[in-house]
């Protein structure tokens, strides 16, 4: 498998943490985001969307992070990274799907370039969106996991698995914009197990090869 | 099963066209989202995130359309809304989440409203920022689509499932806001498709029990 990443895109970051959870091996070939590799035709062939990450396996191309994850879930069952049943599937879907597309998409690179070279917003207005949206998402993923009795040591019970893929990366992001996390105790204990998982940090952005 | 919907969610536009082509009988409860009905407690405990849909099956409650859909396809396989093989599966996937979470999270109503409101955005850039986006995902969904082989009637062979149950809420959405559709005829072709199906248009906005 050869997998298209940037060591800082969250989306990317969500898949090394699944491929590593899995013991995957795989080739890297790395997007440059910031100086718009992913706009070239040649990864355009690859990806017509333009995003990372981008996994090939055999003569199967996939885009999109979550259809990734459930690819590999589909085709190395071992360890699970969705739980057995349809309720307990549903429910780390959800948690998943609340960070991967309802927080991320409105606070990822390309949007956050838009509002400064586009409309001319300034960096303060610039981060109270970023804020804004962040906050809104852990607010809620925070009410979904806090004193939910399927909620363990990670986001569903006590073995990682897709929900923890995506809080990693949101949290790390989150950081980043120096966010306070105070009021998202669950979120920061589950963060926390995460990353004494080889797994996860293995796949932290600074520990990458492309990392500045 | 229980159905909270508003007539012109995208996202409830998708459950309700899935639970249609699955024949699936649900009671709904009607949540108004511009009278702010999503943030009133009593529906906060049935989604903390405050967004619709949610669908309650028993004791289990979910939110997320694409985690109810997975849902509803593990629990009521028939008719499919996924493929068969894992590679065809992620290509569906992949299509939706184009859509869930590429285009619309960054387009629907709370980010419109937050532009207007705490930004002082006028309303044409608001209209810019909207086709910005629509346009972008529109053009990749598009390219993804148009000259494919696996791209039948509908976005993936000839029976129609989980990327059209995403694409057709999308296209009503954008023609709301009048966008040229000229630029992606593959998708105006499938939508065209799948509006003649009853699954579909019975789960149209206009033709809803709560439409205005």
């Amino acid at each position: 498998m050869k997998l298209y990443t940037y060591y800082r895109s969250s989306a990317a970051y969500r898949v090394r943490i699944a491929l590593n959870l899995k013991g995957l091996e795989r080739e890297e070939a790395y997007v440059h985001l910031r100086r718009q590799e992913q706009r070239a035709p040649a990864y355009l062939k690859e990806n017509p969307q333009g995003l990372v990450p981008t996994l090939i396996d055999g003569d199967v191309g996939i885009g999109q992070s979550l259809a990734i994850i459930e690819y590999l879930e589909e085709t190395h069952p071992e360890p699970p990274l969705l739980p057995a049943t349809p309720a307990a599937r549903a429910r780390v879907r959800q948690l998943a799907l609340l960070i991967a597309a309802d927080i991320h998409p409105i606070d990822n690179l390309k949007v956050l370039n838009y509002l400064t070279r586009e409309m001319g917003v300034d960096e303060a207005d610039r981060l109270k969106w970023y804020r804004h949206w962040v906050d809104e998402g852990l607010t809620a993923l925070e009410a979904l996991l806090a004193g939910n009795a399927d909620t363990g040591r990670y986001c569903h019970g006590d073995a990682p698995g897709l929900a923890d893929v995506c809080l990693v990366p949101q949290m790390y992001n989150a950081a980043r914009f120096e966010v306070d996390m105070a009021p998202y105790p669950t979120l920061c204990r589950i963060n926390d197990a995460c990353l004494e998982l080889a797994a996860f940090a293995d796949a932290a952005p600074d520990v990458q090869p492309d990392a500045e």
